[in-house]
This record gives C-alpha cells, sequence and structure tokens, in this order.
C-alpha cells in the first residue's frame, strides 16, 4: 500500500483515507496482519495492522530503500480517444518512471483529454497492484521540443518508427535513462523525426506491423522492463 | 482492408458490407485510389477502386504470398472485468497468431465474459490498422490441460511467473512456434504450474513487479513480436 511517508522499525504510519479504506474494505485486512508499504520513492517497509478504523494505523518492523537503478520515460503524442488510460496503468505496472505527453504536429492534447488527476490514480492503483517500490510520474502536456530538452541527460533516446531498427538489435544498458518517444495517432511528421534525430534520438521499430500509439508504448515498455529484471 | 478471398492480378475482388462501408465513409475513399487487401492468411493484393457503391470492387493488380515464419499463441486465463478486450486487439497488432482461453482452477471463463464476436470484429479492426498479413483466431474457452494438448507441437513453452528466468535470458527462436500461458487475475495454483512444468512449459518474468493478466499477457506478445522483424 502507499504512504506518503514511511517510518524506522519501532515507529508508526497513519495511511491516507483512500488507502485506509483500500485495506479495510477491499482487502478486508485486519488487525495484527502484515503489510507492506511503499513510498513511491524507493522506500518499502513492512509492518503490522494495529488500528483499521478511522484510519489505518501500521506499526513499522521493517524499513529499507532502494535508488532507481534505471529510468525509463515516455514521451507520447495523443492516442485516440481514452487509449492514454491504459498507457498510464501498463506503464506503470511494468515500472516505467515517467511520462510526458507532448503536443505534435499533427496533434496536440486539449484540455478535454488532459485527466491528471485520473492518471495519478491510477498509477498509484498499478504501484499497488504490481507491488513495486518506484511511483510513475504523469507530467503536464509540453511541446515536443522542451520535454526532449527535459530528458536531454537521458543515455539512450529512441523513437517509434515503423522503418527502424529492430528493437531487438538494440542492446539496451541495464542501467541510465532511457528516453522514448511515440508520436501521436496520426504519426509523426518527417519534420519531427529529422528534428529527433539531430537530438540523438535513434528510430526503433518494435513489431513488423504498424502499431497505435497506445500500442507502441505498451511495447516499448514492456521491452524496457523485461530487459532488466532482478534476477540479473 | 481485409477480403475474403482474393484474386490473381487483372481480376476483381468485391468487399463485404463491413469493409465496403468503412472504405466509403471512414476512410473516404475514391474510385480510382489504390487499396491494400489482406485474407488474413498470408496473401497480400494491391488493387485500384473501381466502384464504391453498393459495395467496393477493387480491381487487383498484384498478389503477393507468404507464410507464417513463426506462430506465437497466447493461453490467456479471464483477467478482471473487460481487459480481455484489450489483449485480443493488442495482441492482434503485435502479430500473435492465436489466443484461446483457458479455465483454471481459481478462476473459469463464463458464457457473459467470453464476447467471441466482438473479439473477432476487434481482430480484424486491428489486422486493418496494423497493415498485417495474417488474422489471429480466438478460440472458445478449454480446460488448461486440453488446450496445452492443443499446443504440444510448440517448439517453445512457457508459463508467465514472476519467480520465472527473466525474459531477455531466452533466445526464442526466429522460425517455429510459441506458446505462452497466462494465469487468471487470482494466479495459477502451484498445482497448475507443476502440471505446466511436467508438460515442458517454462517459468518466465517479464518484469520486476508483478503483472495483472492482461498486462503479462501484452508484455510477452511486444517481446515475442519485436524479437523477430522483417529487418532480420
Amino acid at each position: 500500500v502507499w504512504a506518503e511517508e514511511l517510518a524506522e522499525p519501532g515507529g508508526r504510519v497513519t495511511l491516507a483515507d483512500d488507502e485506509s479504506r483500500y485495506l479495510a474494505r477491499v482487502c478486508r485486512a485486519r488487525e495484527g496482519e502484515t503489510v507492506s508499504l511503499t513510498d513511491g520513492r524507493g522506500g518499502r517497509a513492512e509492518g503490522r495492522i494495529e488500528n483499521l478504523r478511522p484510519r489505518v494505523v501500521v506499526a513499522i518492523e521493517g524499513l529499507d530503500r532502494a535508488d532507481r537503478a534505471r529510468r525509463g520515460t515516455l514521451l507520447c503524442g495523443p492516442p485516440e480517444g481514452q487509449r492514454f488510460d491504459w498507457v498510464v496503468e501498463k506503464l506503470a505496472e511494468l515500472g516505467v518512471a515517467a511520462i510526458r505527453p507532448v503536443h505534435c504536429r499533427r496533434a496536440a492534447w486539449t484540455s478535454s483529454s488532459v485527466r491528471h488527476e485520473r492518471w495519478t490514480r491510477l498509477a498509484r492503483g498499478a504501484l499497488q497492484q504490481s507491488l513495486g517500490r518506484f511511483a510513475m510520474t504523469v507530467h503536464p502536456p509540453a511541446t515536443l521540443e522542451s520535454a526532449v530538452e527535459e530528458e536531454a541527460k537521458a543515455s539512450v533516446s529512441l523513437f517509434a518508427d515503423i522503418g527502424g531498427v529492430p528493437v531487438r538489435q538494440l542492446n539496451l544498458p541495464v542501467a541510465g535513462d532511457v528516453a522514448y518517444v511515440v508520436g501521436p495517432a496520426e504519426g509523426l511528421t518527417d519534420e519531427e523525426k529529422t528534428f529527433l534525430g539531430a537530438r540523438g534520438f535513434r528510430a526503433i521499430s518494435l513489431s513488423e506491423n504498424r502499431l497505435r500509439t497506445e500500442t507502441a508504448a505498451i511495447a516499448w515498455a514492456a521491452w524496457w522492463s523485461g530487459s532488466c529484471t532482478s534476477q540479473d
């Protein structure tokens, strides 16, 4: 379960309303049961439920912290309809660090298509579901140019293109930051691809088939997530 | 666009109602424009639109056929809610050959959760969208045991398990058949895992995080699709 702040062993953590409800009603947790908490910033604590109501209080028994070994960030043009909800949920499950919605030449994010609270909730739900340690951030929409600027320090920069290098021929670094751009449903323009190329982004292809925006995003995240697992 | 039967160059193909409507109304195609047709069985034809109404007639100018170099098949327990719709659409985009919904110990498919017509429509839409050559088949639900029997000839058999071998350590054969099992939202039982192991299925892990059923399915398909692209 997510907690804003963890505590050292011996300390106590009081969960927020949403998480308290989730534990008490959805999981039907009982007093005395053990529970695993994360702050979404690398901290993970084990503890025992002392009180369920009005808010869950957990007596912390163990705490450890880890740094992200590698960050994956998606820069994404608008997909069709509400498909971005899926991108948020799936990328959070797969451990991606951040998503930057980007305005593209052929399609921009509109105020009605940006549902920031919903995305934050989906990302947090996915964190709990996946027993992950790191929360995913969804940034406000920005231009492609400024988002690329923000990710200038990435050690590997890629963009989805059916004519690109097959992803299997890439050797992603196990550590370090990867930035990955997916165009909107209407695709990136040649000008945008040229711009990305000039900024060091390599065109990669994830499939023989043409993929929708959300599919290209999730396929990349799956590839990236699978390219480093704890057993390495 | 999908067509039940293609024709040799010089011949004519009349599209079905759905595909005719799609071309005329959604794509706003005009007479004289070229269009690419597939029968979903490896045939791809290029032709010119002769008539738009009442049904689209295409004069075929080129035809080529290919065999599937490799087949990927998913055996999948029921995910939560309507999430299987996404599995169908995304796996069809990624070029998976077939899905077998399987009844598992902890969760079975119910008549209300099986929406075969809808899935067939989603799979065909994804084929058109992705410019693929091969249609995906969605089989009726079966027991895990009988579905495994149907896939006994697969050259690689895998199942999703967070404790399994990291997928990056696998070297999937570029040709040949791969069968992959994902448990239901409630997970596979130890007994089911033992059964799969005895039938030659290897446990693989796609992420450090615990993945939902539909995420494990799509992540595998992305991995599988990316492990062989036409540029190889």
